[in-house]
Protein backbone atom coordinates (compact mmCIF):
# COMPACT_ATOMS: atom_id res chain seq x y z
CA UNK A 1 0.00 0.00 0.00
CA UNK A 2 1.29 3.67 -0.88
CA UNK A 3 1.33 5.64 2.30
CA UNK A 4 1.15 9.46 1.81
CA UNK A 5 1.95 11.81 4.40
CA UNK A 6 0.99 16.17 2.90
CA UNK A 7 3.03 18.61 4.76
CA UNK A 8 3.10 22.14 4.65
CA UNK A 9 6.54 23.25 4.88
CA UNK A 10 6.46 26.69 4.22
CA UNK A 11 3.59 28.84 6.85
CA UNK A 12 2.47 25.45 8.83
CA UNK A 13 0.43 25.30 11.83
CA UNK A 14 -0.64 29.11 11.23
CA UNK A 15 -3.44 28.54 14.01
CA UNK A 16 -1.01 28.24 16.57
CA UNK A 17 0.57 31.68 15.72
CA UNK A 18 -1.15 33.26 19.01
CA UNK A 19 1.65 30.97 21.55
CA UNK A 20 4.31 30.39 18.31
CA UNK A 21 6.26 32.61 15.79
CA UNK A 22 6.74 31.28 12.22
CA UNK A 23 10.44 29.63 13.18
CA UNK A 24 8.99 28.18 15.79
CA UNK A 25 5.54 26.68 13.84
CA UNK A 26 8.11 25.24 11.00
CA UNK A 27 10.27 23.41 13.66
CA UNK A 28 7.65 21.51 15.58
CA UNK A 29 5.42 21.18 12.75
CA UNK A 30 8.68 19.40 11.49
CA UNK A 31 8.90 17.53 14.84
CA UNK A 32 5.12 16.16 14.11
CA UNK A 33 5.90 15.27 10.94
CA UNK A 34 8.62 13.22 11.92
CA UNK A 35 6.54 11.51 15.59
CA UNK A 36 3.77 10.60 12.62
CA UNK A 37 6.48 9.02 9.87
CA UNK A 38 8.07 7.15 12.72
CA UNK A 39 4.90 5.81 13.73
CA UNK A 40 4.01 4.46 10.01
CA UNK A 41 7.38 2.56 9.59
CA UNK A 42 6.86 1.20 13.10
CA UNK A 43 3.80 0.23 11.90
CA UNK A 44 5.90 -1.23 8.41
CA UNK A 45 4.77 0.88 5.95
CA UNK A 46 6.99 2.72 3.86
CA UNK A 47 5.84 6.15 4.01
CA UNK A 48 6.42 9.15 1.53
CA UNK A 49 6.23 13.05 2.11
CA UNK A 50 4.38 15.10 -0.27
CA UNK A 51 5.36 18.48 0.56
CA UNK A 52 5.26 22.03 -1.16
CA UNK A 53 8.87 22.75 -0.34
CA UNK A 54 12.18 20.72 0.22
CA UNK A 55 12.15 19.09 3.72
CA UNK A 56 14.80 17.13 5.66
CA UNK A 57 13.51 14.06 6.63
CA UNK A 58 14.46 10.35 6.51
CA UNK A 59 11.72 8.99 3.42
CA UNK A 60 11.58 10.17 -0.16
CA UNK A 61 9.71 13.69 -0.93
CA UNK A 62 8.06 14.55 -3.29
CA UNK A 63 7.48 18.29 -4.41
CA UNK A 64 4.10 19.78 -5.18
CA UNK A 65 3.14 22.97 -4.69
CA UNK A 66 -0.17 22.21 -5.55
CA UNK A 67 -3.15 23.28 -2.45
CA UNK A 68 -3.18 20.14 0.21
CA UNK A 69 -6.70 18.99 -2.08
CA UNK A 70 -4.97 19.27 -5.02
CA UNK A 71 -1.84 17.65 -4.20
CA UNK A 72 -3.18 14.81 -2.49
CA UNK A 73 -5.80 14.57 -5.51
CA UNK A 74 -2.32 14.41 -7.68
CA UNK A 75 -1.08 11.03 -5.77
CA UNK A 76 -5.07 9.20 -5.68
CA UNK A 77 -4.15 9.89 -9.56
CA UNK A 78 -0.87 8.22 -9.77
CA UNK A 79 -1.58 5.08 -7.76
CA UNK A 80 -4.48 4.79 -10.35
CA UNK A 81 -6.01 0.83 -8.62
CA UNK A 82 -3.19 0.83 -6.08
CA UNK A 83 -4.66 1.31 -2.25
CA UNK A 84 -3.19 4.57 -1.01
CA UNK A 85 -3.47 5.82 2.66
CA UNK A 86 -3.57 9.43 3.10
CA UNK A 87 -2.24 10.65 6.95
CA UNK A 88 -1.59 14.08 8.21
CA UNK A 89 1.14 15.11 9.78
CA UNK A 90 -0.27 16.82 12.46
CA UNK A 91 -1.18 13.62 14.47
CA UNK A 92 1.63 13.69 16.95
CA UNK A 93 -0.20 11.45 19.35
CA UNK A 94 -0.16 8.69 16.47
CA UNK A 95 1.25 5.20 17.70
CA UNK A 96 1.67 2.54 15.35
CA UNK A 97 -0.90 0.59 16.93
CA UNK A 98 -3.66 2.94 15.94
CA UNK A 99 -1.65 3.19 12.34
CA UNK A 100 -1.97 -0.90 12.33
CA UNK A 101 -6.12 -0.39 13.31
CA UNK A 102 -6.44 2.36 10.26
CA UNK A 103 -4.82 0.27 7.56
CA UNK A 104 -6.53 -3.25 8.68
CA UNK A 105 -10.11 -1.08 8.50
CA UNK A 106 -8.41 0.11 5.12
CA UNK A 107 -7.33 -3.18 4.05
CA UNK A 108 -10.12 -4.49 0.98
CA UNK A 109 -8.53 -7.74 2.29
CA UNK A 110 -9.39 -7.87 5.62
CA UNK A 111 -12.73 -6.09 5.71
CA UNK A 112 -14.85 -4.82 2.45
CA UNK A 113 -14.04 -1.49 3.08
CA UNK A 114 -13.13 0.55 -0.49
CA UNK A 115 -12.69 3.45 1.96
CA UNK A 116 -11.53 3.80 5.26
CA UNK A 117 -12.18 7.52 7.03
CA UNK A 118 -10.46 8.14 10.85
CA UNK A 119 -12.08 11.58 11.45
CA UNK A 120 -10.34 14.27 13.04
CA UNK A 121 -12.05 16.98 15.50
CA UNK A 122 -14.28 19.33 13.78
CA UNK A 123 -15.13 17.25 10.89
CA UNK A 124 -11.82 16.50 9.35
CA UNK A 125 -9.93 13.57 7.85
CA UNK A 126 -7.21 13.17 9.15
CA UNK A 127 -6.15 9.82 7.70
CA UNK A 128 -8.17 7.89 4.84
CA UNK A 129 -7.22 4.98 2.80
CA UNK A 130 -8.53 4.74 -0.47
CA UNK A 131 -9.02 1.70 -2.26
CA UNK A 132 -11.32 3.03 -5.23
CA UNK A 133 -9.89 3.96 -8.29
CA UNK A 134 -12.56 6.86 -8.81
CA UNK A 135 -12.44 8.66 -4.95
CA UNK A 136 -11.10 11.74 -4.73
CA UNK A 137 -10.86 14.22 -1.60
CA UNK A 138 -11.49 17.71 -0.46
CA UNK A 139 -10.29 18.98 2.68
CA UNK A 140 -12.48 22.25 2.81
CA UNK A 141 -14.96 22.99 5.17
CA UNK A 142 -16.53 19.73 7.00
CA UNK A 143 -14.41 16.98 4.98
CA UNK A 144 -15.70 13.91 7.20
CA UNK A 145 -19.08 14.16 5.88
CA UNK A 146 -18.04 15.53 2.32
CA UNK A 147 -15.78 12.38 2.17
CA UNK A 148 -18.62 10.30 2.95
CA UNK A 149 -20.99 11.37 0.47
CA UNK A 150 -18.24 11.06 -2.04
CA UNK A 151 -18.35 7.27 -1.23
CA UNK A 152 -21.67 7.06 -1.61
CA UNK A 153 -21.96 8.69 -4.62
CA UNK A 154 -19.67 6.36 -5.91
CA UNK A 155 -20.83 3.27 -4.14
CA UNK A 156 -17.98 2.28 -2.18
CA UNK A 157 -17.76 0.94 1.09
CA UNK A 158 -16.91 2.97 3.88
CA UNK A 159 -15.45 2.00 7.36
CA UNK A 160 -14.89 4.62 9.88
CA UNK A 161 -11.50 3.99 12.38
CA UNK A 162 -12.62 5.16 15.95
CA UNK A 163 -8.84 6.72 17.27
CA UNK A 164 -8.46 9.43 19.71
CA UNK A 165 -5.22 9.60 18.82
CA UNK A 166 -5.85 9.52 15.04
CA UNK A 167 -8.52 11.96 15.33
CA UNK A 168 -6.59 14.53 17.25
CA UNK A 169 -4.65 16.30 15.01
CA UNK A 170 -2.66 19.46 16.90
CA UNK A 171 -4.31 22.70 15.19
CA UNK A 172 -4.91 24.75 17.97
CA UNK A 173 -3.60 26.52 21.39
CA UNK A 174 -5.50 24.29 23.21
CA UNK A 175 -4.76 20.71 21.47
CA UNK A 176 -0.95 21.17 22.70
CA UNK A 177 -2.17 19.83 25.84
CA UNK A 178 -2.66 16.73 24.14
CA UNK A 179 0.51 16.63 23.22
CA UNK A 180 1.76 16.66 27.01
CA UNK A 181 -0.58 14.26 27.67
CA UNK A 182 -0.88 11.60 25.25
CA UNK A 183 2.35 11.58 23.61
CA UNK A 184 6.09 10.76 23.84
CA UNK A 185 8.03 11.99 21.19
CA UNK A 186 9.63 14.45 19.14
CA UNK A 187 6.64 16.77 19.15
CA UNK A 188 6.17 16.58 23.41
CA UNK A 189 10.12 17.14 23.91
CA UNK A 190 9.66 20.26 21.27
CA UNK A 191 7.55 21.61 23.41
CA UNK A 192 9.06 20.85 26.58
CA UNK A 193 12.10 22.47 25.97
CA UNK A 194 10.24 25.30 24.30
CA UNK A 195 8.75 26.07 27.95
CA UNK A 196 5.28 24.21 27.83
CA UNK A 197 4.07 22.90 30.48
CA UNK A 198 0.49 22.07 31.68
CA UNK A 199 -2.09 23.99 33.09
CA UNK A 200 -4.66 22.40 35.41
CA UNK A 201 -7.76 24.54 35.28
CA UNK A 202 -11.23 23.52 35.73
CA UNK A 203 -13.03 22.39 32.70
CA UNK A 204 -10.39 20.95 30.01
CA UNK A 205 -6.09 21.48 30.75
CA UNK A 206 -4.49 23.90 28.96
CA UNK A 207 -1.10 24.78 28.33
CA UNK A 208 1.05 27.73 29.70
CA UNK A 209 5.18 28.88 28.73
CA UNK A 210 7.44 29.79 31.23
CA UNK A 211 7.99 33.46 31.15
CA UNK A 212 4.24 34.33 29.19
CA UNK A 213 1.94 36.30 30.60
CA UNK B 1 -19.25 -6.37 35.20
CA UNK B 2 -21.26 -3.71 36.96
CA UNK B 3 -21.47 -0.79 34.93
CA UNK B 4 -22.40 2.58 36.77
CA UNK B 5 -22.86 6.31 34.58
CA UNK B 6 -22.85 8.90 36.75
CA UNK B 7 -25.12 11.70 35.81
CA UNK B 8 -25.71 15.25 37.11
CA UNK B 9 -29.55 15.51 37.25
CA UNK B 10 -29.12 19.12 39.12
CA UNK B 11 -27.31 21.74 36.89
CA UNK B 12 -26.05 19.21 34.18
CA UNK B 13 -23.62 20.80 31.23
CA UNK B 14 -23.14 24.48 32.67
CA UNK B 15 -20.52 25.17 30.20
CA UNK B 16 -22.90 25.26 27.36
CA UNK B 17 -24.60 27.78 29.31
CA UNK B 18 -23.55 29.93 26.38
CA UNK B 19 -25.98 28.20 24.15
CA UNK B 20 -28.19 27.11 26.31
CA UNK B 21 -30.76 27.59 28.65
CA UNK B 22 -30.79 25.73 32.30
CA UNK B 23 -33.80 23.99 31.49
CA UNK B 24 -32.05 22.86 27.49
CA UNK B 25 -29.34 21.79 29.41
CA UNK B 26 -31.31 19.46 31.91
CA UNK B 27 -33.13 18.02 28.81
CA UNK B 28 -29.97 17.86 26.38
CA UNK B 29 -27.79 16.10 29.38
CA UNK B 30 -30.94 13.55 29.42
CA UNK B 31 -30.90 12.64 25.89
CA UNK B 32 -26.88 12.35 26.10
CA UNK B 33 -27.52 10.05 29.10
CA UNK B 34 -29.93 7.86 27.13
CA UNK B 35 -27.41 7.68 24.86
CA UNK B 36 -24.93 6.52 26.27
CA UNK B 37 -27.46 4.16 28.39
CA UNK B 38 -28.58 2.45 24.74
CA UNK B 39 -25.10 1.93 23.71
CA UNK B 40 -24.45 0.37 27.14
CA UNK B 41 -27.55 -2.13 26.77
CA UNK B 42 -26.58 -3.02 23.30
CA UNK B 43 -22.86 -3.78 24.35
CA UNK B 44 -24.82 -6.43 26.51
CA UNK B 45 -24.45 -4.55 30.04
CA UNK B 46 -27.32 -3.85 32.49
CA UNK B 47 -26.07 0.22 33.48
CA UNK B 48 -27.18 1.48 36.16
CA UNK B 49 -27.65 5.40 37.04
CA UNK B 50 -25.29 6.75 40.00
CA UNK B 51 -26.98 10.48 40.46
CA UNK B 52 -27.89 13.28 42.19
CA UNK B 53 -31.51 13.87 42.13
CA UNK B 54 -33.94 11.25 41.11
CA UNK B 55 -34.50 10.55 36.99
CA UNK B 56 -36.73 9.36 34.85
CA UNK B 57 -34.96 6.44 32.86
CA UNK B 58 -35.19 2.94 32.23
CA UNK B 59 -32.41 1.37 34.47
CA UNK B 60 -32.07 1.36 38.07
CA UNK B 61 -31.18 4.66 40.05
CA UNK B 62 -29.27 5.40 43.06
CA UNK B 63 -29.71 8.53 44.56
CA UNK B 64 -25.95 10.24 45.94
CA UNK B 65 -25.71 13.67 46.68
CA UNK B 66 -21.66 13.73 46.34
CA UNK B 67 -20.02 15.24 44.06
CA UNK B 68 -19.04 13.25 40.63
CA UNK B 69 -15.60 12.09 42.71
CA UNK B 70 -16.93 11.13 46.19
CA UNK B 71 -20.20 9.34 44.31
CA UNK B 72 -18.32 7.05 41.87
CA UNK B 73 -15.41 6.04 44.83
CA UNK B 74 -18.59 5.43 46.84
CA UNK B 75 -19.85 2.94 44.14
CA UNK B 76 -16.56 1.28 43.62
CA UNK B 77 -15.67 0.65 47.31
CA UNK B 78 -19.54 -0.92 47.11
CA UNK B 79 -17.91 -3.35 44.48
CA UNK B 80 -15.03 -4.60 46.87
CA UNK B 81 -13.31 -6.81 44.52
CA UNK B 82 -16.00 -6.88 41.38
CA UNK B 83 -14.87 -4.91 38.22
CA UNK B 84 -16.31 -1.64 37.54
CA UNK B 85 -16.85 -0.14 34.76
CA UNK B 86 -17.78 4.07 34.86
CA UNK B 87 -18.62 5.36 32.23
CA UNK B 88 -19.48 9.16 31.53
CA UNK B 89 -23.28 10.41 30.45
CA UNK B 90 -22.26 12.79 27.93
CA UNK B 91 -20.53 10.79 25.51
CA UNK B 92 -23.14 11.54 22.57
CA UNK B 93 -20.98 9.57 20.37
CA UNK B 94 -20.70 6.15 22.05
CA UNK B 95 -21.26 3.14 20.19
CA UNK B 96 -22.09 -0.49 21.34
CA UNK B 97 -18.59 -1.13 19.19
CA UNK B 98 -17.00 1.33 21.27
CA UNK B 99 -18.46 -0.04 24.47
CA UNK B 100 -16.91 -3.36 23.41
CA UNK B 101 -13.60 -2.29 22.98
CA UNK B 102 -13.60 -0.80 26.45
CA UNK B 103 -14.80 -3.68 28.23
CA UNK B 104 -12.85 -5.64 26.50
CA UNK B 105 -9.70 -3.73 27.19
CA UNK B 106 -10.66 -3.44 30.65
CA UNK B 107 -11.59 -7.16 31.39
CA UNK B 108 -9.03 -9.14 33.13
CA UNK B 109 -9.75 -12.21 31.37
CA UNK B 110 -8.80 -11.04 28.07
CA UNK B 111 -5.43 -9.38 29.20
CA UNK B 112 -3.70 -8.74 32.10
CA UNK B 113 -5.46 -4.78 32.68
CA UNK B 114 -5.98 -3.98 36.23
CA UNK B 115 -7.46 -0.54 35.24
CA UNK B 116 -8.40 0.50 31.41
CA UNK B 117 -8.75 4.45 30.81
CA UNK B 118 -10.57 5.87 27.81
CA UNK B 119 -9.13 9.32 27.81
CA UNK B 120 -11.21 12.53 27.06
CA UNK B 121 -10.55 15.59 25.56
CA UNK B 122 -8.46 17.91 27.77
CA UNK B 123 -6.92 15.59 30.18
CA UNK B 124 -10.47 14.18 31.46
CA UNK B 125 -11.17 10.12 31.91
CA UNK B 126 -14.10 9.72 30.49
CA UNK B 127 -14.72 6.00 30.81
CA UNK B 128 -12.66 3.33 33.04
CA UNK B 129 -13.08 -0.21 33.88
CA UNK B 130 -11.67 -0.74 37.28
CA UNK B 131 -10.52 -4.67 38.35
CA UNK B 132 -8.10 -3.54 41.79
CA UNK B 133 -10.12 -3.31 44.67
CA UNK B 134 -8.05 -0.43 46.07
CA UNK B 135 -8.05 2.12 42.97
CA UNK B 136 -9.99 5.01 43.91
CA UNK B 137 -10.49 7.80 41.48
CA UNK B 138 -10.57 11.93 41.26
CA UNK B 139 -11.75 13.75 38.72
CA UNK B 140 -10.22 16.75 39.02
CA UNK B 141 -7.85 18.45 36.75
CA UNK B 142 -6.37 16.59 34.61
CA UNK B 143 -7.96 13.31 36.12
CA UNK B 144 -6.20 11.31 33.12
CA UNK B 145 -2.63 12.04 34.46
CA UNK B 146 -4.15 11.24 38.00
CA UNK B 147 -5.84 8.00 37.34
CA UNK B 148 -2.15 6.74 35.62
CA UNK B 149 0.10 7.66 38.70
CA UNK B 150 -2.52 6.04 41.01
CA UNK B 151 -2.31 3.03 38.82
CA UNK B 152 0.97 3.11 38.98
CA UNK B 153 1.33 3.46 42.80
CA UNK B 154 -1.17 0.26 43.16
CA UNK B 155 0.94 -1.19 41.00
CA UNK B 156 -1.95 -2.20 39.04
CA UNK B 157 -1.51 -2.72 34.88
CA UNK B 158 -2.96 -0.41 32.86
CA UNK B 159 -4.49 0.10 29.88
CA UNK B 160 -5.95 3.14 27.69
CA UNK B 161 -8.67 2.73 25.30
CA UNK B 162 -7.48 4.28 21.61
CA UNK B 163 -11.87 5.99 21.11
CA UNK B 164 -12.57 9.00 19.41
CA UNK B 165 -16.30 8.04 20.24
CA UNK B 166 -15.54 7.56 24.25
CA UNK B 167 -12.87 10.58 24.19
CA UNK B 168 -15.44 13.25 22.93
CA UNK B 169 -17.40 14.37 26.33
CA UNK B 170 -19.78 17.04 25.47
CA UNK B 171 -18.92 19.73 27.34
CA UNK B 172 -18.24 23.08 25.16
CA UNK B 173 -20.39 24.89 22.88
CA UNK B 174 -17.86 23.92 20.28
CA UNK B 175 -18.08 20.16 21.05
CA UNK B 176 -21.65 20.05 20.01
CA UNK B 177 -20.49 20.21 16.13
CA UNK B 178 -19.36 16.96 17.05
CA UNK B 179 -22.53 15.46 17.77
CA UNK B 180 -24.02 16.42 14.45
CA UNK B 181 -21.17 15.13 12.62
CA UNK B 182 -21.36 11.77 14.18
CA UNK B 183 -24.11 10.73 16.42
CA UNK B 184 -27.77 9.63 14.93
CA UNK B 185 -29.49 9.04 18.43
CA UNK B 186 -31.05 11.43 20.75
CA UNK B 187 -28.81 13.98 21.39
CA UNK B 188 -28.53 14.98 17.57
CA UNK B 189 -32.12 14.60 17.30
CA UNK B 190 -32.36 17.04 20.11
CA UNK B 191 -30.07 19.21 18.90
CA UNK B 192 -31.40 19.79 15.44
CA UNK B 193 -35.14 20.00 17.09
CA UNK B 194 -33.26 23.32 19.18
CA UNK B 195 -32.49 24.45 15.65
CA UNK B 196 -28.28 23.93 15.67
CA UNK B 197 -26.94 22.94 12.47
CA UNK B 198 -23.51 22.75 11.39
CA UNK B 199 -21.76 26.34 10.42
CA UNK B 200 -18.90 25.27 8.30
CA UNK B 201 -16.02 27.72 8.19
CA UNK B 202 -12.18 27.31 7.87
CA UNK B 203 -10.60 25.45 10.29
CA UNK B 204 -12.93 23.42 12.85
CA UNK B 205 -16.56 23.37 12.09
CA UNK B 206 -18.63 24.69 14.31
CA UNK B 207 -22.46 25.52 15.06
CA UNK B 208 -24.93 28.06 15.12
CA UNK B 209 -28.25 27.92 15.91
CA UNK B 210 -31.61 29.09 14.32
CA UNK B 211 -32.67 32.77 14.98
CA UNK B 212 -29.45 33.71 17.45
CA UNK B 213 -27.00 36.18 16.30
Amino acid sequence: MRVVVPFDARDPKTRLAPVLDPEERRGFALAMCRDVLDALAAAGTSPHLLANAPVDVDVPVTVDDRDLTGAVNGALADAGADEVAVVMADLALVTPGAVERLLQTGSSVATDAEVAIAPGLGGGTNALVVGHPSFRVDYHGASVRDHRRTARTLDAAVREVDSFRLATDIDEPSDLAEVLLHADGRSRDWLRRAGFELAVTDGRVGVARDGAD
